[in-house]
This record gives C-alpha cells, sequence and structure tokens, in this order.
C-alpha cells in the first residue's frame, strides 16, 4: 500500500471540484517578529474547518460497491467524511470520543454523519467501527492509514508547491502538525518531488511525541497511555503502519511543544492572521514561535490544519495577548 | 475628481505586487442557515489586516513631488497608509483618536507611522492633518474622500468579479461595510461593470447610519453627533463630497445593525469561517445574519472588511455563542 507523488497528483484531479485551494497567508509584523520569512498555510479555511476534508473526499471518491461508510475520529476526519459521503450520495456513521469538542461532534451531525460515541480510555474505536462496517455492510474509512486518505492530503503539499512556484518562493523548512502521519506523509511526498531538498519537521505535543520518537530510534514506538492533551485532533498513540515508512524517508526529525506555547501560538494565528486556529492545528506555528525551530534567516513554511475549536478553550488562549 | 471603472483597472496593474488576492469563503453549514449561498470576501486577510492597504497603496504610489505623507484614521487606514509608505519609501504620520483600540495604534508605530494623538470629542482631526502637512511638507492621503483611495479600494470588487467569473457564480446581491463610503463606491463601480443588475447595500451600525439616511433623502446627512459604537473604524460623521454621488447611483439602500448583532456576526465568523472580523468589519454580516437583508433562496455577497480587534472584545463577542 505505498504511496506516490503521482497518487497525489491523480487525488488532486479527482477532487479538484469538490476542495478549496487555500492561500498561504503572510504577516509583515509576524515576519519581523520571527526575523524571517513565515508562510501559513490557512488550511482551517478548507471546506469542514480543517485538511481531512481532502482525504475523505479522496477515500470517497475511490471507494468499491457499498452505499455506507463508516469512520473512527477525534472529530475533524469524522466530520470530513461525513460531510464528503453526503455530498457524493453515501450514508455515513461515524465513531467519536464521548469527550470530543462539543464543536466537533455537532459539526458531524450537521454534515449529515450518525455519530456513534465511545469511551476512549476503555474502548477500541477500531473494534467498534469494525463491527458497524460488518453489520452495516459499509467500508471504514481510517483516519491516515489508508492509501487512498494520504495521497487526498497530499493535495495540500501540491497547493504550496504551485503557489511558491508562483510567487518565486525557495523556502528552507516546512513544519507540519503531526497526529497519525497521513498529512505529513502526503505533503512530504507532493512538496520532495519539486522540491528535494526542503527540511521537513514534525511538530507534535508534549506527551504525544511518538513521532519524533520513532524517527530518532528509526522504528514505530508508542506514546505512553494515560496521557491527555487540548491537542484533541492529533493525539494518536502510535506513527502508523503506511504513514512511518513514507515519513521516515522525507521527514528531518521531530518536535514537541508544551501546551502553554500552543495558546500563545492560537493567540498569535488570531491576531497575526486573523485566522482561528484549533489547538492541534497550532503546533507547528507553537514550533516556530517558542523557538523549537529556529526561524530567523529562513523560509518557513508553517501547516494550520484546522480551525474546529470550542469557543471556550479560545477566549482562554486570548488572554495571553 | 470623478472616479472611473478604468481608474480601478489602472489601479489593481499599479498595486498587484503589493497587495494580496483574498478570498471568497464558504460555509456549507452557514448556508444552510441562512437557507442560502452566501460568499465572504475575507479582507481581514490583507496586509494589514483590512482593505484600507488598498487604497493606500495606490495612494502612495500615485504621490506627487513629496517625500512625507500625512494621514488621519481611526486607526486601519492609518495603519495601512505607514505600511504603504514605508514600502515605498516615504515617511508617514498618521493623526489618530487617542481612544482608538491599542492593536491600532500598536499596529501603525509597527509598520513604520509615526503616530499623533488627538481627542475625537474635542478636536478636529482635519485641521490638525493640514497643520503637520503644512510644517512638514507633507502631502494627506484622506481616508475616503480621494480619488487615488476610491480607486484602490475599487480593486476588491475585480477580485470578487474575477473570482465569480471563475466559479460562475451569478450573484443577486452584495453587502457592503459602510463608513465614508470609499470602499463601497470602489465595490460598486467596479461590480457593475460586469454585473449591473447586482443588488449593492450599504451596511451602517445603529446611531452612524448617515450612507442609509442620505441615499432615501437623496442628499448628504450628517450623523447625530455625541454617539459612540464599538465599529470604530465605521464611525464617520457624514457621506463623503466625493463618495456620496457614485453610490446615489449604484447603491440599492442601506441597513442600520445593531450592536448586539455585530457580536453575534463576529461569533459567527470565527465559528463558521474561521475568521477574525472586526466589529465595524462586520456589519454586513450582521445585516445578513439579523434579517435585516434576507438571504433565503438568493446568493449573497458579503465584504467582511477588515479583523484588527482587541483580545478582550473579542473574547467578549465569542460568548454569544
Amino acid at each position: 500500500m505505498a504511496v506516490h507523488y503521482k497518487d497525489i497528483v491523480a487525488a488532486a484531479e479527482r477532487i479538484s471540484g469538490q476542495i478549496r485551494h487555500t492561500p498561504l497567508l503572510e504577516s509583515l509584523q509576524f515576519n519581523a517578529r520571527i526575523g524571517g520569512r513565515v508562510l501559513v498555510k490557512a488550511e482551517p479555511l478548507q471546506y469542514t474547518g480543517a485538511f481531512k476534508f481532502r482525504g475523505a473526499c479522496n477515500a470517497v471518491a475511490c471507494l468499491g460497491d457499498v452505499n455506507h461508510v463508516v469512520a473512527y475520529s477525534s472529530g475533524n476526519h469524522g466530520a470530513a467524511v461525513a460531510a464528503a459521503a453526503t455530498a457524493q450520495g453515501f450514508k455515513a456513521s461515524i465513531v467519536m470520543p464521548q469527550d470530543a469538542p462539543a464543536m466537533k461532534i455537532n459539526n458531524t451531525k450537521n454534515f449529515g454523519g450518525e455519530v456513534v460515541l465511545y469511551d476512549r480510555y476503555q474502548q477500541s474505536r477500531e473494534d467498534i467501527a469494525a463491527a458497524l462496517a460488518k453489520t452495516q455492510n459499509a467500508e471504514i474509512i481510517p483516519p491516515y492509514d489508508d492509501a487512498r486518505v494520504i495521497a487526498g492530503q497530499g493535495t495540500l503539499g501540491l497547493e504550496i508547491a504551485a503557489d511558491l512556484k508562483a510567487r518565486d518562493i525557495k523556502p528552507h523548512q516546512l513544519i507540519c502538525p503531526t497526529g497519525g502521519g497521513g498529512l505529513l506523509a502526503g505533503t512530504a511526498l507532493a512538496l520532495h518531488e519539486s522540491l528535494p531538498s526542503l527540511d521537513i519537521i514534525a511538530a507534535e505535543p508534549e506527551g504525544f511525541d511518538d513521532f519524533a520518537r520513532s524517527l530518532t530510534a528509526d522504528k514505530r514506538l508508542a506514546n505512553q497511555a494515560g496521557a491527555s492533551s487540548i491537542c484533541d485532533s492529533i493525539v494518536t498513540p502510535t506513527p502508523g503502519k503506511i504513514t512511518f515508512p513514507i515519513n521516515r524517508q522525507h521527514v528531518s526529525g521531530g518536535v514537541a511543544v508544551r501546551e502553554e506555547a500552543v495558546l500563545e501560538a492560537m493567540a498569535s494565528a488570531w491576531q497575526d492572521f486573523k485566522l482561528v486556529v484549533e489547538p492541534g492545528g497550532a503546533v507547528a506555528l507553537a514550533a516556530l514561535l517558542s523557538g523549537a525551530v529556529e526561524g530567523k534567516d529562513k523560509t518557513t513554511i508553517i501547516i494550520a490544519s484546522g480551525g474546529n475549536v470550542d469557543a471556550g478553550l479560545f477566549r482562554d488562549a486570548l488572554k495571553r495577548l
């Protein structure tokens, strides 16, 4: 189940009418603060408010002979699959943790998905989804360890490559929020085709730095069980079986950021880029702002991967200003 | 000092390398709520966080034989002139009310402008600017009643027209936040060229509905003195001498929105479009959401004109969710 550059190009052609080409934002004030040039891929502006819609659209467009899909998700993937399935005429059941942000549960319902809640500390979402798929004769669309999904997420990298070329910008590095590694893998494959020397860095929340540690150890390591994080969209247990080999080849390394740095990054995105970014979507910006990745005298691409966050948490983040 | 369509096209060519072509955002959930199709022109994503940068860039690019510019502004125009002047190698002095949002005063300084504060209830900003211009041999760039500025703001309308054409969308109406009427005039001129039957509506805050009343009376009326509003960016005393005749020709009418509707619109822009919008920039969205303008079964273009707002007020708006 390898994924290649041509699969991403095919996905882009397949879903071009369904997804939004999101802008690369730039702030003169933010550049001055970093002492370098920073371009933010504004994926909260994607339909359903996160990059997940790309992979979901591609996976649904590639479905076999079923009329029902099942997905398990902390929120963004579920809403994306619900929206993509509804738009293409399929039924969608979404397995979500009962402590997911209310906004994400509501989003999934609003997009036409049937929501099945579970306890993320006691139950296995994969088992629940498998049982549902069997009884309903439905196909599962996994959140990241799936070639169709990875190819779909890679369309984000193709857009960055096209925009950089049009503006004649040669970046030094890219930082990507990383959970299961699907966005990272797709984006890395897409960008290394035209920018083979681009330094690609995975950003994760403290306590969920499985990708950073796995890249160092050169094997898939798991996070310690029981940790919690405000970065609900990227708290996955271990790198994917399909995503890890791709990322091993393409990614320089990973950094972990503290919760306070994430909240400050959300406040900065609000102030400097006028963009609403959720905690999991802000870890790449947090890595740059906190100095975990050096941006001085460099051109850095930051992926802001989603913007679905409850208002209470967002109001708390704004207290950092 | 009339402004014509060709002046806007010339402005677009003159400043194309300096300004950002901002996206037209769409939310499936928001469309469902309105019962129609809504496209939001996301001008908070413009450099300096507001449309004012367009007019400032064009005016600075058209300057005569001076090396210093003066502007008076509640904030966004000042920051825009400071940024445009600095980028093009001019000195900028900006006359600002001492009760302007702290963020806007800081923005102006950060963009290289020298800030001159005044009391908006006691002093005339026009007089202060005129005195400064005389002693410094500088040219004044007015906030709206200026052909160069109106033509620059009109580039926003050209972008909307191009994007609608590319996506084959035929809108019924456009709602535009309105203070002095520069953005409204430029946008109306630009859009009526290709969409002559588009219904163009001015949105204003309650207590500052001078344009709506002036359009009805068919003469320039003033707001009552002493009113205050959270919509600091569009609280002008009366329609401009240059902008009013243009808007009389092109604008169907005006609506006034209450402060609570503005705060709800800011919260909706945050939730549905992942966009940070300031109070004055949110009046058009507020007009639609509050029902002052009917969006059901129509395609409506909403201009969100800026996103420079203090965090405290924004946190307050998010309490509406």
